[in-house]
């Protein structure tokens, strides 16, 4: 008998009837056949109100391995939830936690890494016909000690753990229907992609586009899993994240980014120890993602004396053979119309510092060059 | 260096100001050169409005394992947030869960009991000179199910702690400055006792008394350890539960329990399997306490067919020495001007059960009675 995995983000369990309607579409897989491992985010704004409270409560500089004790509690909520609307409905079910999972993480508390799973547990429960539900986005260190994968994380538990359950299909179910070729609330023209390669996705998603993360897709890519990126309560096609084929210039997508720092020769125990690291750097200059720090103004004291820019926005053009040539960035600087402060090009991506203010009309020009007049 | 187990109850880190007021406590105590354990319960009304949350998902009847599942993320969220108000103080400390502090209980989901603790944690971390925070009402079962303690339960951890740890003190802070002869809410002329036996405080809490849990009492009873219940934010002497000494008649106090249903010759496996369980009973009359019953509509549909009385409480009399002669039962009986369903005569408690209408009149006569004219 085959295994599905599912992945259910915040919205989708938003409240009690959103739950029920989750447990419905469980009980749904269930009823045809296949062992199915729920991975549940914690309800709706439930993380974004636990932070609040961190940051009231310690002056806005949390202590990391608290804040991960704190945030663990909105999935252990969701999951627990779910598992006994699944019980009011008949369908035998048990949640698990992170470390009851087996998820085994580096302990860099706010931003872990899952180094290996163990799904003892989820292996026997499955056995026995219980639909099993999985804290998403926790872990635990060899220390023991809880962690968290950063923002996004659940995706990142949702793939290992179909890497692991050796899973048919890795559903990632959220309140939008795919992967879209750029944020609808910036550009009106976007469109869904039927499918794109991992390396595309992972190239959108490290470039700030937030449906799925980058971790995630790594792993996937890295263990040869097909994500289905797809509606929670819309049935549809959704988006395929699979195997790449061909190599013809093909865009993706356009992505924002503006939660960064731009610094220049901080070392990175100073990044390390607030939850921040360099995602990329050109030279001694750094582009740090603010997605994981809960302190920035500890931060930004401890990063006093170095060159640090806090108003500018990274705006990415996601496509394969991008980078091959060099038409992609002239046709991408000449729909831009202001002159970006730095332009990097990868294979997969090429990207451009601006003004924070500027980045959602730099997004929208690329959008209409690349994908609307395509 | 001695060790100081202090219990903080949901009303004492309702809300962030609260905590940053109850790390002011824990941090002056640290200053004194004490080893402080701190027990927290679940923020304010957190604890009943995930009970609501799973009332609803699950059509009154939540499943008992995932309810134990849900609960305990209530106490991790208080015992996180302390941790981060002492950092921000710059005081080490470190939250640890029921499990990670070596509790160890029985199975009984909703209502364990304690069947070991293994504080190895906490050991290591006082050791370092942190302050260890802990989650009360909850451990994990020798299967490595969670579970939780039943209503009251994080005095039980405090005490299990306190004795484990060998603790000089175990303080019970709350937001009343000790036990009082009955509830204010109920009797107007109620009076602070300065101290009471853990036999006739046990009496009072089996009896209905919230102010302790009655099994953290008999902890406390069973392995000598003084509980000290004092308000964590006003001073004053509180109120010691100790050795008992003496033997002459001593009232102590009036209770209410109207959480009951009074049942004849129920199984006990039915009313195990909803957590309910017979807290006293005469030949085949048993009173069940619905303290920890969470589907009470369930319960009731499998005691169809037997006698069950849903309109009782019981009004109960303690005191050392109450029920070693014969003139208090006659004074009580006089007091209450009605005639009682049942009664019941203890060595420390003369007990009533009467409509549940008529129950807090019947309070405010025993206490006029026992305490008001003596």
């Amino acid at each position: 008998m085959g295994v599905i995995v599912q992945k259910y983000g915040g919205s989708s369990v938003a409240d009690v009837e959103k739950i029920q309607r989750v447990a419905e579409r469980v009980a749904a897989s269930r009823a045809k056949g296949s062992q199915v491992c729920v991975v549940v985010s914690a309800m709706g704004d439930t993380t974004d109100e636990l932070l609040a409270l961190a940051q009231k409560v310690s002056a806005g500089n949390p202590h990391r391995r608290e804040l991960d004790m704190l945030l663990t509690a909105g999935e252990r909520i969701s999951m627990a939830l779910l598992g006994m609307a699944l019980h009011a409905r008949g369908v035998e079910a048990v949640s698990f936690t992170g470390s009851q999972s087996g998820i085994i993480t580096d302990g860099a508390h706010t931003n872990a890494r899952i180094l290996e799973v163990r799904p003892v547990r989820i292996h026997e429960a499955l056995e026995k016909g219980k639909v099993v539900i999985v804290a998403g986005y926790q872990g635990v260190s060899r220390e023991k000690e809880i962690t968290t994968l950063g923002r996004g994380g659940s995706d990142t538990t949702a793939v290992a753990l179909a890497a692991a359950l050796d899973a048919d299909v890795c559903e990632i179910c959220s309140d939008v229907d795919g992967v879209y070729t750029a944020d609808p609330r910036i550009v009106s023209g976007t469109r869904r992609l039927a499918e794109l390669s991992h390396e595309e996705m992972q190239e959108l998603a490290l470039a700030g586009a937030k449906v799925l993360n980058a971790q995630a897709v790594e792993f996937a890519r890295d263990r040869g899993i097909t994500i289905h990126a797809r509606s929670t309560f819309v049935s549809g096609p959704g988006t395929l994240i699979k195997k790449s084929e061909g190599r013809e210039l093909r865009i993706s997508g356009v992505a924002l980014d503006s939660e960064i720092l731009v610094v220049r020769g901080a070392p990175l125990e100073v990044l390390q120890k607030h939850g921040a690291w360099p995602r990329e750097a050109w030279d001694d200059r750094a582009i740090v993602s603010l997605e994981n720090v809960h302190g920035l103004a500890a931060l930004l004291a401890d990063l006093r004396g170095y060159e640090v820019s806090n108003d500018l926005a990274q705006v990415s053009v996601v496509g394969a053979g991008i980078g091959a040539s060099k038409e992609p960035l002239d046709r991408a600087l000449e729909a831009l119309e202001i002159q970006p402060r730095s332009t990097l090009v990868a294979p997969l991506r090429i990207a451009f510092l601006v003004p924070r203010d500027a980045a959602r009309d730099c997004v929208r020009r690329l959008h209409a060059e690349f994908i609307e007049r395509s």
